[in-house]
Order: C-alpha cells, then sequence, then structure tokens
C-alpha cells in the first residue's frame, strides 16, 4: 500500500543513502563535495527519462533504477571515461515505498557495477520523471569524442545493436519472439550493459565514438556531422543477432539493426592499422566487436544493401519533438 | 503558435547552446568536459522543479528560467563555494518556441549572472519538469556544511525572508499587498539572488549554513540535526521587512517569516569573535546580515516569543511527501 505518510527525509535516509567509496560528502547537505583526481577531465552528462516517453510506467522499478543509471553511465563509456559519482533527481506521483525500495535497489546495483558513488539527489512529487546526471573522469585529452573520425577510418559496433528495439516491439505492439529470444531481448531493454570496460580499452584507438542510444545508423550520422565526413555502411556486415536472424518479419528485425534504440551499444572509428588490436580488445572483453563500414570525404551516410543498391540514410534517429 | 516540426536537435542549437569560458567541450557530443582547478574539491548539487509543485504552471518563462537556476546556484552559496559549470534537463509538454526562446534566456542570464557556464543538458518531451544540475569548486577543505555548528555561535540569517512567501500567496489566495510591496514580493518569488557573494565572504567565518529554501526555522533545524546542537531564536530579532510590518495580516507575515520558502537567504552559524567580521561583510555587500539567536549544547530549536514565551519549533519546512 502507498505510504503517503512517509516523509521526503525519511524516504532519502532508508532508500537513497547508500555507502560512497570516493565521495567525500554525500546526501545530507546543499551539496556534494568530492575531490577529482589529479590530471583528469571531468565528463559530465545528464539524461531525463519520462514515463510514456521512455519507458512503460508499469515497467518493473528494479528495471527502470538500473535502466536510469545505465542509460547515464553509457555516456561515459561513449566518451571512454570512468563513471565516478551519480547523483539522481526524481519526482514520483506518491510514495509507495515497496516500489520505492526496489527502484533505488536497481538503480544502485547498477551504479555499483560500474564502479559509480550514488552521491545524491533530489526527491520530489510530480508526474514520474527520473534525471540521473553522472560526473566521470578521464585523463586530460584522451576523451573519445565525436569529432575526431578521420577518411579512411573503419567504423565498428559492439554487441548485437537491436535486440532492446525489439523487446520494446513485443511489449508494445505484440511482436511474437520466441521464449529464449524474448528474454534475451528484454533483459537488452530493461538491463542494458554501458559498455565501460570497452569505452576505457578503447581510449587511444577509437578516433570517435558514441553510444547508440537511438538507432545504429542515426547515431552514427552525428559522428560524421561532428567530424565533417560522410561513411559507407554495408548491409551484409552489420551483425546479426541470432534472435535478429530468427525474427518472424525481416523487416523488423532489419529495423531494429539498423535504427532500433535503447541498446547502448558503442560504435566507433579507428583507423585500419588498428584492426589486430581491436580484435584483441573484443576478444579480451569476450564481446563482438564489428567492422561495419568506412568513413570517406565527403557528407552523407549511405547504405550499401543487400541487393548492392546504395540507400542515402537520413538521420533517422529518434527525435522527440518530431 | 507551438512549432511542433521543430526539431529536439534544432531546439538545442537554437535556444541551449551558448558561448562558454571555461568548459573543454559543451553541446554536441555524449557529455560535456571540463577541467577542474588544482586544489579543489567539487561541489554538485541537483534539483527537479515540477509544475504544480514548485511553480505555477503560467509563470513567465522568463522567471521561470531565472528561477530554475537560481535555486540550484543557491545550493553553491550554501556550501560557500563558486558556481562553474551547469546542466539542464528539461521535458517539455510541446515545443513553442516563443515560450522556449525565453525561458532559455532567463536560465542563461542567472548563470551568467553567477559565473556558471552553461555546459550540456537534455531536452526532452513530457510534463514540464526542469532538472538543473549545478558543479561549484571551493577551496579543498573551505566548504561551509551543515555540520560545523558549535554549541554558543550566533545564528545569523541574510536579507529579508518572507516577501517570496508572500507573493506566493497572493497569487496563490489573492492575499492583498501594496503596490510597490507587490512587485518586491513577486520578484523575490519569481528573480530570487542566489547569496553566492556572500557565501564565498563567509568562508572561514561561519562555521555552519544552508539556504532558506522550504523555511527559515525550519531549515534552520537542519544545522542544528547535523551539528547536534539545540538552538533559541528570538522573535523580535528576526528581520521584520518593511512590506511584512505593513502586511495586513500579521499571522501570515509572522508565518511568511518563520516558515515561507523561496527567498533563498542564507541562515549561517558564526562564533560570537566573528560578529564585526560579519557587520563588515554586511557593508560590503550591502546585504543586511541579523544575528537572531544562539546554538546551545542539547538538542531542540525554541523561538522566544514577542510575549516572551518559549515555543518549541517542529521541523516547519516545506515536506513534498507530508
Amino acid at each position: 500500500m502507498p505510504d503517503t505518510k512517509l516523509s521526503e527525509f525519511e524516504l532519502i535516509r532508508r532508500h537513497f543513502t547508500r555507502p560512497v567509496a570516493h565521495t567525500d560528502l554525500s546526501v545530507g547537505d546543499d551539496a556534494a563535495l568530492m575531490t577529482p583526481r589529479p590530471g583528469m577531465q571531468l565528463v559530465v552528462s545528464t539524461d531525463m527519462l519520462v514515463a510514456g516517453t521512455h519507458f512503460f510506467a508499469d515497467t518493473a522499478p528494479g528495471d527502470l533504477g538500473w535502466k536510469a543509471a545505465a542509460v547515464n553511465i553509457s555516456d561515459m563509456a561513449a566518451m571512454g571515461a570512468e563513471p565516478r559519482w551519480m547523483f539522481l533527481a526524481l519526482s514520483l506521483p506518491a510514495v509507495d515505498e515497496a516500489w520505492v525500495a526496489a527502484f533505488a535497489e536497481g538503480f544502485a546495483a547498477c551504479c555499483a557495477r560500474f564502479g559509480a558513488d550514488w552521491a545524491g539527489g533530489d526527491t520530489t512529487r510530480g508526474p514520474l520523471n527520473l534525471c540521473p546526471t553522472i560526473i566521470g573522469e578521464v585523463s586530460a585529452g584522451a576523451a573519445i569524442r565525436r569529432d575526431g573520425a578521420r577518411a579512411g577510418d573503419d567504423i565498428w559496433v559492439s554487441g548485437s545493436p537491436g535486440l532492446a528495439a525489439l523487446g520494446l516491439r513485443h511489449l508494445r505492439d505484440g511482436l511474437p519472439l520466441a521464449d529464449g529470444a524474448k528474454e534475451t531481448c528484454l533483459r537488452s531493454l530493461h538491463r542494458p550493459q554501458p559498455r565501460v570496460e570497452l569505452g576505457l580499452a578503447l581510449r587511444g584507438v577509437a578516433t570517435a565514438m558514441q553510444d547508440v542510444s537511438d538507432g545504429l545508423l542515426g547515431d552514427l550520422t552525428h559522428i560524421l556531422e561532428r567530424s565533417r565526413l560522410a561513411a559507407l555502411v554495408e548491409e551484409t556486415a552489420l551483425p546479426w543477432a541470432p534472435v535478429l536472424a530468427a525474427c518472424s518479419d525481416e523487416a523488423v528485425a532489419r529495423a531494429a539493426l539498423t535504427a532500433g534504440g535503447d541498446d547502448y551499444e558503442l560504435v566507433f572509428t579507428a583507423a585500419p592499422a588498428q584492426r589486430e588490436s581491436i580484435d584483441a580488445i573484443s576478444r579480451q572483453l569476450d564481446l563482438p566487436l564489428t567492422r561495419i563500414g568506412q568513413c570517406q570525404s565527403g557528407e552523407g551516410l549511405r547504405l550499401l544493401a543487400r541487393d548492392g543498391m546504395l540507400q542515402p540514410v537520413g538521420r533517422a534517429g529518434y527525435d522527440h519533438f518530431s
């Protein structure tokens, strides 16, 4: 039963105050205090997740907590940075303590998994809204930005993009998925694994990088725009996960792979001379890394389809206002 | 007219991308990059402001932008820290570009006034919700926390708490206010001035500090609890601004002064030996600083009322879930 008597202070004390490992002062003052390590740049990202837009209001609270942290931590992975300190502002329509407890457990588990102290936040009443802010560190100058790709660089992607999108289609539209595939896809959707270790391993190797949050090809266009380049991606080179290959609707699977969001894999560019290094990183992390195309001079992204036709690709990412 | 065709990217480019003075990389990548100054601690606070809970949905957008930044920057003032980098995540029900432009102007103006780069954020669609996160810096060990007050310390408050609460009562309940008073109170409510310069001046002087966001006496109890102290506050010593003294309803004025939120003044403690220094700071900043009571051993806050009676004061602050 919702316990509407539980105060904001008590809620924070019980569920949102966690042990910290490298924070000088966390919950309980006007602000948190922390000491950055010498020689490091700070890397900061904030995200806002809204019920109905970014998740279903009835998502299991533990999954939602994990995902809110993972989405935000993924931005550290995409910069090659170490997640260090996490803050969470949230508004809740009412206090259901069991929900809050499970949510906080999921959020804290994801922070702990990736080495971030949950160092503070703000709790208020309103329509369900989650706003995590992550602060990471990276050796000065070592961040992997979007604007460093060069003509001739290979384009790579980690893991198997598209699984979360299939999971979403299953939940939203009843897309049929076999039992094992369903679990895999829903796990990708609800418990995404930000590629922090990969991001760190790619410092000095990748020339540009970003995470796949809105769709592989659409997100790749951001790297191309920031780096002022064109690119050719080969459809036959894309990593078709077994689950995608087994999907009853090939068009849906193809859309999930090329334009599905929410997997939080990394798309990155690197000089061809780095291929062996990248294969070694793939083996070391036990994570598939797939070479899907090449950067070129010019502008625009083209997809070389299975049938040999060249297709221009627009900024196919998800736009919250379009 | 709402322009629902305006994309998220274009919205960010036009209105949420501002020149930065001390940020290495701002809007346009997965995360922002910045270099902390050597010997500094980071000071971080995040706030969430929800339409209906924290502000009226029809508040003028420029005022709302200013206030969202001011509320958050006030936490830097309360720690004696310099505001350095601001991030804003927000969700908007629809894109009314004129509204967004005015909102962003107000937000940027407040950041600029207090020296913070607007370094990044996130924009999405949903019920109106504003989530600013400020990162400040303070010399290591110099932050003014809530837990440093000592028995015998004086208790001080800046400015004239209560004006914003009268403004709110005017808007919400039709409390009559004379013309000049109305402007003063609404300005306090809509364009609060975080006491950043005061916070910086009080480093090495104040033993504990916090900002008055939920009500003077209630917020003071947080200092007492964190410092494990009691206190006596004298009602006759409280700063009755002319506007409060002229209020037609004395009980309302008294409640505004002692328990009204949203002024973002600072309440702080300091040894009696600091009285001259504090008076000098008051003159230098042209800001009234009023000694209102004293910290004592024990626990609990008591108010010595005008009639000579001692009244225990509960945690009278605003609780979003009570």
